[in-house]
């Protein structure tokens, strides 16, 4: 089986796990010689950042160290074992930007991409390289390999009624989303074009995933890229989503902050409206999973409640499981 | 007083310690405010590299970190307090090359000097930001802004009767130099320029010192950039050089594979010759200090024996005493 997972960092990845699982597939590492299913993990690339020289893709490496056991469990990103030696010492000499956990595990990945890049290699095929070593299970595809970057408008605390524009990290990790967005912008997505494979995944898949990741920044950026909303739209597979909003609150994250900045109520039934149904003109999906005991109207959309908290790999599968069986497709 | 001093790394910057403290500056750190005291160096940048996308600038750093207290004393260079998260990460990886010891410590800082000559600045602005953070107390300045590497010709392996240049890094760390060398060249030489302030530094100054570095890669390489060379012979200072062979072998590292591959004998007087006097037309040396107790015919330059190992901080401040005397100035 053939299944699309529209993926962020931290949420992406987990659920991940469990689709492998609900394949039974081990969650972490290769699939089994031979393995007859084929998951590919469209990611986000909205979140990357040039730092220090180093070109960074949280969720990439996020969903690469996760599916590849080298996560830090507990935290969710970094690596297992992380070392912050170079961070402290970048402190010393006093560089910007000082508030990102680059670890020193992690500089060797950045270290390796950039110089990729900048030898000429497309994001996708350094993301193919980094792999090697991890082998993650899962094709994990960059959305794009062209420069697209997520940017917060807020107040201009120096210029009164002045705005100015975040990078999406800085909003993110240096102010924790707690500055007021006036709109979330995906720089460069206009121009941007999907990564090799992304289009021709979603054409031959069986299911579409929407992990439930955030789904202004992480799902929304994927979006973003002009192609990929049309070819989700016109796959004969399935396409399913996943709320990551629980009881009005996010799962993880600050995605509430994201969903005031484009006017979307933080509930499973907003969500799913912006999401919107296939049988619309712009939307996209066939079914939405939402938690449990509660309940959600979106038109032209089987909604279908279900456990929705990935608590641990089993769980995630179940999950996925009733997702992929809300797709249409047969599960064994 | 001014002094220049022609310097390498390791041997360079233990002798920078003992110009400093023969000044009576303190060895590590500033000097106080007010001091009449201005030492520059005129630092090889021949070993420079790239690596895994990081400049890399082993001389530049080692005198630095010597000079601001962050060396490795034990070792003589890299960081006191030194990890190896990123080396062993990168290694993990596959990444070549992997026989260069890079430390976590050292990468922050290579890290900061590749982002600013990515950006644009020259090397000799950000030795000096670098420095912002060190205070080494002498002004170091590279030898040249100018892409200069030195590399070595060896027998290839691969091909019987074939050879091949490897950078001087490979040659030296790689290969501890036991490949037999059958040139030595700076590539980039020919087309460079001496940094910003290197002719006025040695125009102005009241002596010159060639530090007891490799007369080949180290001092040897700062005087193949053009101008240097004649602005030491033009220079009204004495000039003085310190024999780096002490009992017909090397004070530290590797240079008699490198002197026999320009066919100069490892002896401190086939040095002095190789400096050669400023009397004769291509030559630098007012003065030669050998090792006490040896003996050295140099034509047209004073030959002086004086105890040379520089075994601590006061034994070195005696051996660049004995150095600014002989040429010429003054000291209380």
């Amino acid at each position: 089986m053939k299944v699309v997972v529209v993926a962020g960092g931290v949420g992406g990845a987990r659920f991940l796990l469990g689709v492998k699982a609900a394949l039974g597939l081990p969650p972490i590492g290769p699939a089994p010689d031979g393995s007859p299913h084929e998951i590919t993990a469209l990611v986000n690339t909205g979140d990357d950042v040039w730092m220090h020289g180093l070109r960074i893709c949280p969720d990439l490496d996020t969903c690469m160290y996760t599916l590849g056991g080298g996560i830090d469990t507990a935290r969710g990103w970094g690596h297992a074992g992380e070392t912050w030696t170079v961070k402290a010492e970048l402190a010393a000499y006093g560089a910007e930007p000082d508030w990102f956990g680059l670890g020193d595990k992690d500089i060797a990945t950045h270290l390796i991409r950039s110089r990729m890049l900048r030898a000429g290699y497309p994001l996708s095929a350094v993301t193919e390289a980094l792999c090697d070593r991890w082998k993650p299970g899962v094709r994990l595809l960059p959305m794009t390999d062209d420069r697209v970057e997520t940017h917060v408008v807020v107040d201009d605390p120096d210029e009164e009624g002045g705005r100015k524009a975040l990078h999406f990290q800085e909003w993110w990790v240096r102010y924790h989303a707690e500055l007021p967005a006036h709109s979330i912008v995906a720089v460069g997505a206009e121009e941007s074009s999907p990564a090799p494979g992304v289009l021709d995944a979603i054409a031959e898949t069986d299911a579409v995933l929407l992990a439930p990741s955030n789904p202004v920044v992480s799902v929304g950026t994927v979006l973003s890229v002009p192609g990929i909303r049309d070819a989700l739209r016109k796959t004969s597979a399935g396409v399913v989503g996943i709320s990551p909003i629980i009881g009005g609150k996010p799962l993880r994250g600050m995605a509430d902050a994201c969903l005031t900045a484009i006017g979307v109520e933080t509930s499973a039934q907003a969500v799913g409206r912006h999401y919107g149904s296939r049988q619309t003109s712009e939307g996209l999906l066939d079914g939405w999973l939402i938690q449990r005991g509660e309940t959600a109207d979106v038109p032209g959309v089987a909604v279908r409640p279900v456990p929705l908290l990935m608590s641990d790999v089993d769980a995630t599968a179940k999950m996925a499981l009733a997702a992929l069986d809300l797709s249409g497709v047969d599960v064994d």
